[in-house]
């Protein structure tokens, strides 16, 4: 792991014209990481930049036996750190955020910093590095308490109903913005909850830890009717890279979901079922469910379908793979 | 004028149960300081926050005449200043902002810096000191390019379009979220541009200087078609008063316009008969206007209209009184 400008280790992939040199934010994370993979793949340099905040090492082992992945430990607050590391890229992937959705009264700045300063600080790295295209991973919360239900992207301009909403639709904002003064080209995802391997918070995890230390009961905050939708994380980056391919607007706003949702006891049930445990379930009570919870967010997704992209995953799928993953990677418990 | 807190000129109008304690953030600018007097009119007390990096020490001369009225020169920067300074007051005028909407690729930090960091650091102060109400000064510009022309309140979700837009909107995101979080109430006012007394910069403005400077020829940037919409600052400020309150609502979204616009070539004309001159007209050519210049703002305004409010002034009346303003204050053409 090196500062400061990265060397590829295999050497330079340029010559393939439609190859990218990405530069990946938060690419230690979740979505993150699987990205980085993604790239990879599809035979694309990638630099990865991240502080390991939350980010694991682990999750970038098999990119970093890769040829053509480089990785450089920062922090998107250190302005002069991006344009360092991403110096000779072509396309940034912007995951790093403040992803802990919980309503934070204890550091209302965390979202204001990380989501929206620290996208201004990506975008000017990208300024100052000549860097045009930028994919940015928004949320589904920035429509509020949507009147419209399945909510497509053009729905009623929304109010913001939490601190993560605002700062994520600030950096949107940022983004077009940018796009609009300096000839930049952005692809905005509003995505729903992501499940899939290296999903390492949110309430899968949450039921996958407290089973694993107790399987004959389990507490559910809410009364278990709360509605929740969920896409699996590869057809996530499958999505992404649809769009960017195919979508040549100067700002391209897409909703990321699938065309259903599960209630948490249906979410309950499918994780009992695939850990072959049967607690005893309490509920806290509410239709809130628990601190933080959003409100149910459902996506109208004609738009990136209209691309021809469909997720190949359900959400019960999903959320089994996910108790899987989590189950065979006991260390990411501890880690978190 | 002092630092810290403020101590009322003549003493506390408590006991008088619907009266505010004021605090004005921006309250020596343009339309800050329109409220400011207004405020003082109705018998509420006013503490003006300030910087005066464009605010104006004259345009608070009345108000500085008479009680219940405190200064402090500050900046929104600064967070400590705005705690200290806003101690003890229960509703928050939210007008500090940089309103230099002119493309500022030079500094593209500046908009976010001042109209959205600025904003969290007024919110962080409220809720430092237990301040409820706050109002906030946002702005068409926030529509982007709308397809929705007069735009209402609830149009299609907007792309972003000027790092400007983009900021207030950071700002709105935040105030409507601190609201939901903190249990505080909001009124944001989405404005055209303002025209009146103390009018200090924009086209009139430049139109006035060059004509007091040559009143043989003005130079029109654009072809002179490009179409504006104003609203009187009085007419501006009985909104904000009336909506304050009448609307009830956690977060309150209301534009502020007129239904009527203007062509530059009207507004010319309008200037130049209130000066008597007759300049040769030059142009500059193309739609656009000047650098900086804004789409096609054009505000629906039923909700603010269902109060019971309206406007008193025409668009052609505003432009003659603020002509009027500008021909009579010379000192403002030195100062800006």
């Amino acid at each position: 792991m090196r500062c400061g400008q990265v060397k590829f280790r295999n050497g330079s992939l340029e010559g393939k014209a439609t190859l990218m040199k990405c530069f990946v934010t938060g690419g230690a994370g979740f979505v993150g990481s699987n990205i980085v993979d993604r790239l990879l793949d599809d035979g694309h340099e990638v630099v990865c930049f991240d502080d390991f905040s939350t980010g694991q090492r682990r999750f970038l082992e098999a990119a970093e036996r890769r040829g053509g992945f480089g990785l450089v430990r920062g922090n998107i607050q250190d302005a002069d750190a991006l344009q360092t590391a991403s110096k000779g890229c072509d396309t940034v992937f912007h995951l790093a955020a403040n992803a802990d959705v919980r309503f934070g009264p204890e550091h209302p700045g965390k979202d204001l910093e990380q989501n929206t300063v620290g996208t201004f600080n990506v975008l000017e790295a990208m300024r100052r590095n000549g860097i045009a295209r930028i994919a940015f991973s928004s949320t589904g919360s920035v429509y509020g308490e949507s009147p419209v239900i399945p909510t497509p992207e053009d729905a009623p301009f929304p109010v913001q109903t939490s601190l993560y909403g605002a700062s994520k639709l600030a950096g949107e904002g940022l983004i077009s913005a940018y796009c609009e003064a300096f000839d930049m080209r952005g692809w905005i995802f509003r995505f729903v909850s992501i499940l899939g391997e290296r999903y390492s918070h949110g309430h899968v995890f949450d039921f996958c830890k407290s089973l694993f230390q107790d399987p004959s009961t389990l507490r559910v905050l809410g009364d278990g009717t709360q509605r929740k939708s969920y896409l699996y994380v590869k057809d996530c980056v499958e999505a992404i890279v649809v769009a960017m391919e195919k979508c040549r607007e100067k700002v391209n706003i897409l909703n990321l979901g699938t065309d259903e949702y599960v209630k948490v006891n249906d979410s309950v049930r499918i994780i009992t079922n695939e850990l072959g445990v049967s607690p005893f379930l309490t509920y806290s009570g509410g239709s809130q469910g628990w601190i933080g919870d959003n409100p149910f967010i459902f996506l109208k997704c004609e738009r990136v379908r209209s691309l021809g992209w469909r997720p190949r995953e359900t959400i019960a799928d999903s959320i089994r793979k996910t108790v899987r993953y989590i189950r065979d990677n006991g260390w990411l418990l501890e880690a978190r």
